[in-house]
């Protein structure tokens, strides 16, 4: 995996994609599945998500304030549904669906070896944790695999359908 | 336009399409373009939402706190970079665009005919608004035009590149 500068993490995150999100706690990793996301600011990269208190990996995020964003390709779907469907309170999640941690540079939290993209975060406001279960994370590392080329992103749909990147549209935008 | 139940209302939004966000503020409609949102809530929806100081939308939206979040269909597609390529400052963009406004049930902004599905909403929480220009939005009313047919959204990747939604994906998932 190579350096992504940070002032593009804004075109993986932009588009919706369904991401993998790991955390760390008391010597354990795990992993979940995550489609309510979206992008704060440009640079530094600020990041919105949504970790309910009803998933395991409420209490290792908001404890350890730590996490990685990993982008899985559609080859990754079946497995990004698995790790949906469980819970790092019964299984370890990585080894149960052959996903490989890395360790990350600058957080606690495994990268996924597997993912094409991969953001270390940083929790930095906590305030709408207690009403919304949201977020506000801060990018303060990330990672390509430029081994993996035009990989399509997966977008949920709801109840198991999804909706796989289609063709690109090139417009004439003055916007990032 | 027919009605669509709120407690499907994730089901439009969380795979992430480029949405358009009618205001209405003494007396003059405006619409911007959006991809900074993600949802927070299934039932009442809640919708978390960036939109800039920068934009001349964001009076509107902080004095009134209401608008329509309306989704376009790829079709629309050079219409929404128009939008977002441009300012309520100077121009109608309804007018200009070719977009229609209709009235909405519950909110003062518009609906936009043109667009599949439409979200009336009302600004639930303004905390982060002075900080991070993050609005939490309840929709309180959503509509969906049936004639569209399976309509294809698109995802912005940065730098007017969009990504159309390609084929769909069966997984069984526990998730709703």
């Amino acid at each position: 995996m190579k350096d992504y500068p940070l002032s593009k993490v804004y075109q993986l995150l932009e588009p919706g994609p369904v991401v993998l999100l790991t955390t760390a706690h008391r010597g354990k990793a795990n992993v979940m599945t995550m489609s309510w996301h979206m992008m704060v600011e440009f640079t530094p990269p600020l990041v919105a998500c949504v970790v309910s208190e009803a998933n395991w990996s409420f209490a290792a995020l908001r404890s350890t304030g730590e996490c990685v964003i990993a982008v899985p390709a559609k080859k990754l779907a079946a497995k990004a549904v698995n790790v949906g469907n469980s819970s790092g309170r019964d299984i370890d999640k990585f080894s149960a669906f052959g996903l490989t941690p890395v360790p990350a540079k600058e957080v606690g939290p495994p990268l996924v070896a597997e993912c094409f993209a991969n953001l270390e975060c940083r929790v930095r406001d906590p305030r709408l944790v207690t009403k919304y279960n949201i977020f506000i994370l801060e990018v303060v590392k990330a990672w390509i695999d430029t081994a993996q080329k035009r990989p399509k992103t997966i977008h949920h749909k709801g109840s198991g359908v999804f909706v796989v990147d289609g063709p690109e549209l090139r417009l004439k935008s003055r916007m990032p």
